[in-house]
């Protein structure tokens, strides 16, 4: 008789595999909102806050109008042909909508090509010519994803070989890498982001973690580069992406670049480029990947799951075989494919849709500014937490320096420093953060992340409720 | 300088899968579409049609309105609110609606748990205990999926600790099972089904697979059965059933049961009942996996990508397993979400929308019953051909015996016969089939797959397209 399946007898690469974002913390939060609704609770706090994820629209963001108003349309194209719907839905959008099912046989009922219906390609890829100032982009590059992240996933699955391949990933980084990584028993080598210089990336500290890896016998494959930076918000120049390209040419290194922010840029001075653009102007031949999604941005259309990857420079039996990988799902799901291609084509000026649409874009980004500078602005008040500013994304990552007897405590209870931490800030006030642990950081450095996604309304009683915390949680482990 | 990435430096595990239903076939079905639409291209047919996967409103299935209805005012929901909605919408359509935007907060933008949201786990558990006769449904146990097929590979990819452990597989199977397994590093064992038994699966020969395995040091984690059949539409008894759950109990293997098509089913005296059922009427304990998705049935919607896995009798810490590796994709897709949800809890009598829907439903499954008796006889018209009833499902599967010249043309092009058949058959007429040994077939055996799904306008010409290359095939490679 076989063994039954637990965690014992599972794949080893499953097990082992963290994904911070949705771990310990989240699975307390839920605990306590189930607890929340049970009368006499008890409980120090109204509501659970979650913080721990870039999901707008969970905190409140509405939806942008116009997105939604083409996807009902394709959703129950008949609409469109009802006396109704002329007074309801405005002109550009039913054009769009007309555009796009004239575009898709079958509307969004078939399985598309697995890389993406190709008339959405077309415009994602048009769409992209137009960000990148006219430098070509081939719909056959294109795959269009359920978000980035089976995209990341896919290209990580297709390349690496076993633990001597190796990706460069960035210290902090997003969990997707580390998690993916395992599970594709591929080797992460660490290259770390400079706190002290506004979570700066420096090409001397890529060819050291090049050279290391190297030096134990690591073929390197790969370097991540998340820009804006999650969880660390920073926006590369245009002249330190040049010398990034320029060291993964000269290293033989594809460029796996985590666009998904691109929208999200809220510090003077600073504006997003991308990494095709660059590429594209140097003439370099630097094999790139380039990941966006419909998650981030002002649209947080994270529950559709949509996101295109551009594979440019990539030989062309290595793109047949992301297709062939993307087959064995079928495709992505054409609601999000559809939402993908509007995100990325907007209304223009003088269509009847404009003016609500940059009503509603303005306003969300320029909320998310205030409320970064506010949050960041506190935590900064704080007894030994300093806080980069958000340049751009949706999070915070404070450093936090805390006295020697909370360590004792979460040692005591076999919890790093930041994870005890982050987890007594969720009993006492019920808003949910991560433990810089998940994000990998310097070692002997302790962080934590939150978003600054609560609404205008929420995020006072937010940096209050922290505020508090930190100021008990600090008078009760004082040294 | 690293190597580039090119499929000799990729992953051979990514390398060597195979995914035969979007494969070669289907590769130049592509290039021959894009050549009809260039004027006087010469090719001797007007239109590919792709009878290579079961992907009903790609060949003109209509949706079911209803569903479509509800979609899309989940996805607008200010339409709800609009005068004009009491006009256009049916009551129930509204309510629907209401009652899913109430249960979950944010509707479909923000992401949900990563199982799912439990408001929609709750509406598919209550269905799943109806369709059982009342045996539980614990909706911690159920996960939302972008369709049946992520599903399948997670199980693979939480269980399969390398190619020393296996997954049973029919043959013929269908490919998602083979392909899967070889990126899991996994072993797959054939178990044969019985051509000449209508495909029948006889426990002796899982026994036998079973013993074969374990002599060869393999520990059987698992043991696929899809019912109704892919590609063969044979349908399972209960007596057939509660034996295989038996003999699973007895050796201590998971029962992975793909039910995609358990609304498919065509054949007088039989009907569809879920291993769940039958696990639970036996009061077995036996790990279950159950599979199910929106792409299938009645309703086709293969392109908002929806589905549901059970996991009954699972450890906890197993689900828990499964539960992380669903987090690093965040979740499915909310549309597809909904979708299933309203699959499984359709308009019922009484309702305002119920007779339309019943009608649409009735249209539908008619028309495949008709449609798949058609193909059939006439495919046991053709020479050489033999071809089982289609019980369920949306294929036939026919076994074709080929003129040795015909074997000998297909070597020297380096395909197996079947191949050789299907791309002859795609040139000369654009039908798009795919060739038996992409399901696996007995050793010396040639089959090839079509869906029944063209429209009833069209199927009647795809009948005689076959007919007529078929017979100028056999004449031209007569012995």
């Amino acid at each position: 008789m076989a063994p039954g399946l637990t965690v014992e007898t599972a794949n080893r690469a499953a097990v082992e595999c963290e994904y911070a974002v949705r771990g310990e913390v989240v699975v307390a939060a839920g605990a306590l909102e189930a607890k929340l609704a049970e009368p006499g609770n008890a409980l120090p706090f109204e509501k659970v806050v979650r913080c721990n994820i870039g999901n707008p629209q969970a905190l409140g963001q509405k939806p942008v109008t116009f997105f939604r108003q083409v996807l009902a349309l394709c959703d129950w194209p008949a609409l469109l042909d009802m006396p109704e719907a002329a007074a309801i839905f405005p002109k550009d959008v039913q054009a769009r909508a007309r555009a796009i099912l004239g575009g898709i046989p079958g509307g969004t009922g078939p399985y598309s090509h697995s890389q993406g219906a190709p008339f959405l390609r077309q415009e994602v890829a048009r769409a992209i010519e137009r960000r990148d100032g006219g430098h070509h982009c081939d719909p056959n590059n294109l795959y269009l994803t359920d978000g980035a992240s089976p995209a990341v996933q896919a290209v990580m699955r297709a390349s690496l070989r076993g633990p001597e391949d190796a990706i460069l990933v960035p210290v902090p980084q997003y969990p997707l890498y580390s998690a993916t990584l395992r599970l594709c028993n591929g080797s992460m080598i660490p290259y770390y982001l400079d706190e002290a210089n506004e979570w700066g990336l420096s090409v001397d500290e890529l060819a050291r973690a090049v050279g290391e890896a190297r030096a134990a016998g690591k073929t390197v494959r790969g370097l991540a580069v998340i820009n804006p930076g999650n969880p660390t918000g920073q926006c590369l120049s245009e002249e330190n992406m040049r010398d990034v390209v320029k060291f993964c040419e000269r290293e033989g290194i594809a460029l796996m670049a985590d666009e998904v922010y691109q929208q999200n840029v809220y510090a003077e001075g600073k504006a997003f480029s991308s990494f095709k653009k660059v590429v594209c102007d140097l003439g370099s031949g630097v094999e790139l990947f380039s990941f966006h999604s419909i998650s981030k941005g002002f649209y947080g259309e994270c529950g559709r799951r949509g996101g295109y990857m551009e594979a440019h420079n990539v030989s062309e039996s290595f793109r047949a075989l992301l297709y062939k990988l993307s087959s064995v799902n079928l495709c992505s799901n054409l609601n999000g494919q559809i939402c993908m291609s509007l995100v990325m084509n907007p209304p223009q000026e003088g269509e009847e849709s404009y003016p609500l649409f940059a009503q509603e874009r303005e306003a969300i980004l320029s909320s998310l500014k205030r409320r970064s500078r506010k949050l960041v602005a506190a935590l900064n008040e704080l007894e030994g937490v300093s806080c980069n500013e958000a340049q751009g994304a949706m999070y915070a990552f404070p450093q936090i320096r805390l006295p020697a007897r909370a360590l004792a405590a979460a040692e005591a209870e076999g919890r790093k420093g930041d994870q005890f931490y982050s987890m007594e800030l969720l009993k006492a006030t019920g808003v949910v953060v991560v433990a810089g642990t998940g994000f990998k950081q310097v070692e002997g450095t302790l962080h934590f992340r939150t978003t600054f996604l609560p609404s205008e309304e929420d995020i006072d009683s937010v940096v209050d409720k922290v505020t508090q915390f930190h100021k008990s949680f600090m008078e009760k482990y004082r040294d």
